[in-house]
């Protein structure tokens, strides 16, 4: 665990999974440089996967953003979402009924669009939910906290169903200072008052390193000491990667600074394998 | 803790401490019979106090309301609110600077008369904050859920300042049915995005107990087991008696189900000294 | 979610994952009739793996014990363990150094088999950690309680190095009855005395659906809905079943009573897909 | 809140309320100076209180230790511990049966003087629990851990009663380096097992603070603004103190080192009145 640089670690990898925000991006927009390293990455052969805790746009959406931003070589199917793991398992557990959401119609459309009939918690009348079948968190947009969140306790008080959060993020940034509250926290809140434990999707839980572990051993064969997860955070990258068994490196381009890395480390005891300052130089 | 007569149980002791919602009254309305209880205990000269975990009304107003309500003996000084215990904190602790607010105007201007300026989240400028020297959570109403609450969050993340939740209630009913999520369950949001302890007022804290405890014996000499607290709730009524060490009433005719009370207390561990259906009888 | 016969469920899956304690066998034994389930699931073709949070004995003890039991048809390849899971993690991350732990000799021998020198807390110096790499919670067993968790708060104070829990429960059955303290609790005491987080392995973590549902995949294709989870405890088998998003069943034969099932389905908020008896009918 | 000397603040204060170890003493004895400082608080005609979360000797040993140490004028009333907080409430709440507890005999014999019968977990038989009707932690010595903790759960599996934690610190420290697992740790594990909430003694609780208060008020009148707490520990020291109303000072003398006490000031919220680097200067 020692800074280094990027580059020369990651050369040693068959494949690196990269966070989104922080370390390809940030509040500003691209992270200047970030097109050389992914220029490099592809050059040398190494397989790519973005690993995004975020639920509010699709997959292609997400493609088109980096696309915009400048870095053209980045495919619809090497981004992983929360969201896609969140409609996956509505898939496979879901089949009937109607799904309530918190969020917007745009992240209800991608997420939920399983064949089933999906319905704000705006629209909901709590006189009415017996073909309710499954709740989603989605987003921090999209309804009204005050009504929407109360209605939304009295919905799950009244009906046992199974609870999804589609993206586990407490807080997102907004400016260089603040924070908002994210979907995830939302979720929390309500886990609170119920007592209940939700589905959470998104890092540090395994699920989207599974499904990129899985997406590349069907072209290839990757042991999990060949593959390189980098992120700012390490409660959700670092704590998921070490987890998932993986490689870890901590980027200090995001959320955790040079000042109080050593200090996060010790603190939480969640250890990365190299630490660098960004995936540029 | 045998189910048995409100009154039988009450001539026993010198004074009463009774919750107000869920036993003196509830979202219907002043229990049918309560005010016989009320006569009852005046008549065997058993002091009374009513301790309640609220923020939003005065004790004035609190007394007023009871009056309309058509219980007519209690009196003001009887009342003890979580607010009251907010403002003397306050009083206490902070003597100089503005105090920052989430709740109304009314909650504000009672809990805050401590000769300080105070401000609502609402017109606070993050950018200006150096005079802020204390928040405090008074209601669940009087701001925008989403803006404010974000608002607070980062405030709370610029500035290290105490924060003061002036009811820890984390919900309230608002039927038969349903609750909303109460003060309380907002700081708790706020605690879980900062990771950080906030100072909490109300029922089970000890401060309520101890202030009518002290109140009762400047008049007279009471010991605490010749107290009996009286409450709906197991987690706020009588595990804070149970833990101030007076005696313990659960009554059944609020939050706490005749089908479910024996199942909630083996699961929590938390015992009442006795049981009864409600004060009434 | 319906009680229904386990033979008419099973029947509709490709795969059946069993947990092992609780479903299999109990505190007296093999659960009678069990037998016979089992032939009934190889002549239909189904394919079957037992996923057990165990870090005490290895898979191949495992599967002399179930042999031992007159259960002669189980395959040491198709039983998983937690400390399997811990094994392969070590093997991943940990390349150089001594690995300390908690537990007996013979769960260190098979779970750290990774050409590392491993090393009882009992037999640490405090003062010559220089080369301790990473910390194993094996067993509940092999130590002095305390002594050694003693001296394990105080190596994980002075060294900040990866901490793994080889199973994650924090009780297990001893009787009819009784419960004992398993490696969990012990490691779960530890990281509140420190308050870190430790990798936990065994269910509700993924790490063990994952390896089943790999290993099935190398052989033919199985997707998540026609794999069935059957375990008799929700916090794990059902809500790690849940998450990873195959079907799952509870069994009362084991940790959940049919008494209060339903009470603690709507408590926790776990939902099992089915509900049957045991897996004998 | 800025460094400054602590005579200084004392002189402006009517009452002192001083923590011990860390404060007072520490593992090598007593802290140099101390006694000129307690010399002045006299001189001043300042209260003193000393509050102790110890459950292992009574008021009386207490006072001895000090007398031993050379500091020969705390007198026996003006020591308050969380023991004789946990030994007030039995006598008030419990008034039949046999209480049974984890610990010394010599705490048992000063903390359960109740007129009760009291038993170690380790003369209990699990089948004749009948007339337990309490259970107390009292020290983390005078048992076998793991034998009496497993035990300990059965027996409040089996029954339910109330449970006190005569000292709710989770770690005490053995030498410059090192701590150990205390009363409240093992209380802490146990309630984690039971998924229950015991009744905890000791700051940052308010009892120990309440119990000084209404001493000194019988002697004189003392407002809370008059009062000073001076600790070592935030979570216990200071976050009691805030919590009670009175002023309270940080000393970095203990828990607590100059390096790193702004950040975890910062990090947990919990904000003293002032810091000093100890009670002497």
């Amino acid at each position: 665990m020692k800074e280094t640089s990027f580059l020369h670690i990651a050369e040693q990898y068959k494949a690196i999974f990269l966070d989104s925000y922080g370390v390809i991006k940030n509040y500003k927009g691209l992270i200047a440089g970030v097109q050389d390293t992914i220029d490099f990455i592809r050059h040398k052969g190494i397989a790519l996967r973005i690993l995004t805790n975020d639920a509010s746009r699709s997959q292609h959406q997400q493609a088109e953003s980096f696309y915009k931003l400048g870095i053209r070589t980045i495919e619809t199917h090497e981004i992983i979402t929360s969201g896609m793991m969140a409609r996956q398992f509505l898939q496979n557990k879901i089949h009937a009924g109607r799904i309530a959401y918190l969020g917007t119609e745009n992240s209800a459309e991608y997420i939920l669009q399983s064949g089933l009939e999906h319905v704000s918690v705006r629209d909901i009348q709590l006189d009415h939910i017996e073909d309710i079948s499954a709740f989603v968190f989605l987003d921090d947009e999209g309804f009204d906290w005050n009504t929407d969140i109360n209605k939304t306790v009295n919905l799950l008080r009244r009906k046992n169903i199974p609870v999804i959060v589609a993206n586990s993020d407490k807080l997102y940034p907004v400016s260089k200072n603040d924070v908002a509250v994210a979907t995830g926290g939302i979720a929390k809140l309500v886990e609170n008052m119920l007592t209940k434990k939700f589905i959470h999707f998104g890092k540090p839980d395994s699920q989207m390193f599974m499904y990129a572990f899985d997406q590349l051993n069907q072209k290839g064969f990757y042991s999990k000491d060949e593959i390189l997860m980098v992120g700012d955070n390490l409660n959700t990258d670092i704590l998921g990667g070490n987890k998932f068994g993986v490689k870890t490196t901590l980027v200090l381009s995001g959320n955790t600074s040079a000042e109080n890395a050593e200090m996060q480390i010790n603190a939480s005891g969640i250890i990365p394998d190299y630490i660098c300052n960004s995936i540029v130089s």
